[in-house]
């Protein structure tokens, strides 16, 4: 590989997140999972009932937000490719530095990888891509020839499930840590990773796995968490060991489906501020541990 | 979850795998990576030129063949999502029986998984679809709902990176031998498995480790066994470790661009008689072991 990886934790996605961040003092990703059959009823049967429905949460909540991340599932299920184009589209013209996290969860190695890269950076022109671990080195490092871009790594999921494997014990630690410990070493030291590039998805359902993770990467790497609300994950526990300075909560039905009604984009705008405020207070009691 | 599994090892997609390995004398899989770059020259520019070129190679294999892999990464990175759609139905309506295997390898879980089935299985129409087992059980469930389908967990991959996670040892045996286990116990069972419906994914340039995973899976599970060829593996070594019964050798490159001239298919054809024979052969001299 001729990947070149700066030393600089603030180049590229990382430091494009964290204006962001800064700049609007918010960690919610607003997750845009549009399933047909919990849309509102007034869109049904439309051209382009996923386009207008995701775009319409979109205008509801950019000022709110840190990211958005589409899960091209919803959309591939429904032949909505063009519509997903169309989104990400317009959130890079409406909504000029609001990184779009594609969740696609690719994992392949060589020209396969090479591929879905292409799908997900040329194609969509997403910001970063969630990916899996399961194959290795040569499955991650392909994804870093695109220099302005990042991934997000499964790492520690947070569903019961992610138990199966990512829990196992080997050389004395859990799978997922063997993951976040590969993910902050740098590719020409014999890791997978690249700073300010990379980051790990961690499920906010296991908060103490969290702070496992954070420990071992450092405050600046970015964690992707979902599984607050509708996984039942504990928001305050989640930002005490996640820490504030490059956490995303993600959260996707409980703002998507806020109401079923006509004012959908207003509800779900009720709802995305209700929730950036509840991690705000989580922040405030957290600051002190964890930014002393 | 409600997935009802069978006791039978020969019902759904491995009993038709089965049938057409058996009705063609074939272990023999074409992959179809339908590489722009690498395609003849006078397709280039065709507005349905992968779809025109997968066409031929199918009809010129079809029936050397026990299975087709399309590579989704090749199409989704072109925009060439109806050309996959229109590729499946053609080889349902030529070469019925044929069974189709949509290399993705999605890893999602509950909703999500059943949009990315819906994907595979009722869009594009795939008989299975290649899979990551890092999210665990209820990854992998969802996809069981279709009772006539089958799926490939991703378990030794043969590329270099695939030992980063995969050969990490935890309670004893290395995290792919793990994976081989649990889609070998059935689902109510505490497993990850469909007798029938579930196989698993080894790299051919590890046969001894495919023999572990043949031990541990036993004779009847499907292994769908990538990595012959152009990178390297060794096909007497790995029909001696896999076994003639439920194995299936898939060459995607070495075949598809056989030629880069306007007998592609011709071209396309030796090289699937040849592989197909040399795999007759391997099979034959490892018969008296595997099948006494």
């Amino acid at each position: 590989m001729t990947t070149t990886v700066t030393a600089s934790s603030e180049s590229g996605f990382s430091q494009r997140l964290n204006l962001v961040m800064r700049d609007r003092d918010s960690l919610l990703c607003v997750g845009l999972d549009p399933d047909p059959a919990r849309m509102p009823q007034h869109l049904a049967g439309k051209s382009d009932a996923i386009f207008t429905f995701c775009r319409a949460i979109v205008d509801a909540t950019a000022d709110l937000v840190c990211a958005f991340k589409p899960q091209i599932a919803y959309f591939a299920a429904q032949r909505a490719e063009e519509q997903l184009e169309a989104l990400i589209a317009h959130i890079h013209h409406a909504h000029p530095g609001v990184p779009v996290i594609l969740d696609a969860k690719r994992g392949d190695i060589g020209p396969t990888a090479v591929q879905y890269a292409r799908e997900a950076f040329d194609r969509y022109q997403a910001d970063a891509v969630t990916l899996s671990p399961y194959m290795g080195r040569d499955s991650i490092a392909p994804w870093l020839e695109w220099p302005e871009r990042g991934i997000f790594l499964l790492c520690r999921t947070s569903n019961p499930g992610g138990s199966d494997l990512q829990s196992l014990v080997a050389e004395g630690r859990p799978l997922f840590e063997r993951v976040a410990q590969l993910a902050s070493i740098p590719l020409d030291q014999g890791g997978w990773g690249a700073p300010g590039r990379i980051g790990l998805v961690v499920g906010a359902t296991f908060p103490a796995e969290i702070e496992r993770v954070r420990t071992i990467v450092g405050l600046d790497m970015p964690l992707l968490i979902p599984g607050i609300g509708a996984q039942g994950g504990d928001l305050e526990a989640t930002i005490r060991a996640a820490g504030s300075k490059a956490s995303i909560i993600n959260s996707s039905r409980d703002i998507l489906y806020a109401s079923s009604g006509e004012n959908f984009d207003v509800a779900a705008r009720a709802a995305a501020i209700a929730l950036r405020s509840s991690i705000r207070s989580a922040v405030g009691s957290a600051r002190p541990p964890i930014d002393p």
